[in-house]
């Protein structure tokens, strides 16, 4: 598409966006649900069409992609299965609309209440899953907000198929299908237009590389709702259990590494007896994990574990999302929540201790999204908050913070009913 | 001060606001409120300094500031105690910190729980009601925060005095005194230098005139609560009870007009019987009320009253701030929602009217921060709802919505408590 086209086509995304976020913000429950079970149904009921554009997708991804991305972007039946029920499971939510908040009678006879309403339109960017296309979908229609969706364009057939089945779940039941629209342009410039609509779009939630999500942030001019990475550190207290630490450091770098809630830093106590540390850096060395670290974690391991020198302590930043690790040194718990402050991206941090003071200094003094007590940091996830699917983790302090499930997609208004009371 | 100075003071201000809301983000709700309880104190003890600050800056704004400006300026005794009172206020309501938002247990035997924690550090943007530097400092402590204060450049010696005086408090409790700084320069090159600290300084919340905010909100790369104005509309429908639409047109045009909450535009029901629509335009007009309206709206009111001709129907969107108001006359609620859809600022709208499915309708269609039935839009206000003082009213929708209380200085955090569990 030419410029104009593109401003014609994000120009007629974003105002079918409005309308028809006016027009479901007053859908009964019942009516909202009936739509995600319907989608389940036609999932279940379109898996040839879904697996023949996926294959589109991943035939054109061949040799092109790594081998975890094309794994990320294949569906099969079991997938799609798995998306069918966490759209029912979605439908069976909890209403979040309409909730009361909070609610009592003023001195002057006024009955205020909050309530839960929709935000309005969302804008949600996202990467290649193209399971991810449902998800969204289905957590936005919850909460009744219209969503613009925009994946990767590596998946682009089958967000398609996806994003249609949506759409005619939709129609079927008498709803606006642009409560649910794809971008199918994979320009750059779409998204840029996009993001000037604040008189369309409420909201921008983009998951991705943080390279993605920082252009987002820096060209948005609506409220984005974001992590750009995860820093996340494990500090292991001289009190800690130390098969619960080799268990928890094992897990949390080790079982998946190309997420945000992977451990990307280990603190030792430098109270921890050496065999502990011993026991406990093997672990991790014999599971394949390179450690980084300054002079004087080199020193203290020495001939325990080979360690990179970190170089520029400022490195103790670094989101590695491979079986890499830094690792440091500190004198107590007041040093590693230090440590934290200032290297940390504020997304989940964990102490293991069996002392709790420790634990409550961890807690109170550590400010990230999460804070684990003996748990890994694997754990920051909606699904395992059993907040349903997620929409994505903030980082963010405002609004929402941690893994954001459909109440985090609605906000509140304040609903004064009197009887003619006039201000004094 | 030459631009080396103001980024040398900016950066000042910056890091001492990060750092005093990391000692501040802890201290208990005792402590918290000690301080305010010593505000209080102060401020009664100080009076003779306070009034003699003040009156350096009311000598200097004689006749260079509308009365009502200089009325806003001047402090007495009586506003004295009133600040001294709502300090006492705020130190007694309940702690929104550490409050458990949610607990459970999941299946894993984690237990979690998302708890209320302070955002941070707040820059707060003013006018030149040297009250609203107490008000503010008070908030922001309540809720643990840090806070920067920029009050109008007119009440400079006023706010000095009164950010000293909470200083004070702070020290003589043992707490690091730049949890409270006032900015002492009125340079607009050192509000632009703060706004793009996002480093240290979480949220920012401008009051003021539009220009302002807007300046605000274009320079910002720290999140912004605001509202821009306040187009406030009351619908009168067919069913309404014409003593209380009177009441509340009179109320929501007249009492106040230079306020965000005051009523711009009102909307009749054309099925309004003349002589009612007489008696409430009259009510208007007979308070020194001009209406300002469409060529419908000048032909319905032909002998009632001068309607001066709106011009562009875009100029339904104007605040008039003013014993001004515009007039439509609309088929049924239904339109006079998607007028409010179209022209409201969404702050607050009403709607006057003894038909229950009336009133439904406009509360479940108008999209606006705060909705009153049969209830004047003057309410829309902290104090009104009983959340103790405001810090503001947000016509944004993410984080807080409407009147702002000392809740919405707050964030939260997941804290989950386990026993070594990690992810299957």
């Amino acid at each position: 598409m030419n410029t104009v086209d593109l401003e014609k086509y994000s120009d007629l995304l974003a105002q079918n966006a409005r309308k028809a976020s006016k027009k479901i913000r007053t859908l009964s429950a019942e009516t909202r649900s009936k739509v995600l079970a319907r989608v389940a149904e036609l999932l279940r009921a379109s898996k040839p069409e879904i697996l023949a554009a996926n294959k589109l997708d991943t035939d054109a991804a061949q040799g092109k992609i790594s081998d975890s991305m094309l794994d990320r972007l294949t569906l099969n039946d079991a997938r799609i299965e798995s998306m069918a029920k966490g759209a029912e499971e979605i439908a069976a939510f909890a209403d979040p609309l309409n909730k009361v908040l909070e609610a009592r009678e003023l001195k002057n006879g006024i009955k205020i209440s909050r309530v839960a309403v929709p935000i309005g339109s969302v804008f949600f960017i996202f990467e290649s899953r193209p399971n991810v296309t449902i998800d969204g979908a289905c957590l936005c229609f919850k909460a009744g907000n219209a969503v613009i969706l925009r994946g990767g364009k590596e998946s682009i057939n089958s967000a398609k198929c996806l994003a249609d089945i949506f759409r005619k779940a939709l129609t079927e039941n008498g709803v606006d299908e642009d409560a649910v629209q794809l971008v199918t342009e994979s320009s750059h410039d779409l998204v840029s237009m996009l993001l000037q609509r604040n008189d369309c779009i409420d909201l921008v939630i983009p998951r991705g590389g943080e390279r993605l999500i920082r252009a987002v942030v820096d060209q948005s001019k609506i409220p984005v709702i974001k992590h750009f990475n995860g820093i996340c550190h494990v500090y292991v207290d001289k009190s800690a259990d130390i098969a619960k630490a080799e268990n928890i450091l094992i897990n949390a770098k080790t079982q998946r590494t190309g997420v945000c809630n992977a451990m990307e830093c280990v603190l030792f106590d430098k109270a921890l007896p050496s065999s502990d540390v011993k026991r406990l850096v093997e672990a991790l060395t014999s599971r394949g994990v390179e450690l980084f670290g300054n002079a004087d974690a080199q020193k203290r391991l020495e001939g325990i574990a080979n360690v990179t020198d970190i170089g520029d302590e400022a490195n103790y930043h670094t989101e590695y999302l491979a079986l890499k690790a830094s690792v440091k040194f500190v004198e107590n718990v007041e040093e590693a929540a230090d440590h934290i402050e200032k290297y940390s991206s504020r997304h989940t941090e964990a102490v293991v201790s069996e002392d709790t003071s420790v634990q409550d200094y961890f807690v109170a003094n550590v400010d990230s999204s999460s804070v684990m007590v003996n748990a890994s940091t694997r754990f920051a996830d909606g699904g395992e908050y059993s907040l349903g699917a997620e929409v994505g983790i903030s980082t963010d302090k405002l609004h929402a913070r941690g893994p954001m499930g459909v109440e985090s997609l609605c906000t509140y208004k304040w609903v004064l009913r009197g009887e003619g009371q006039v201000r004094g």
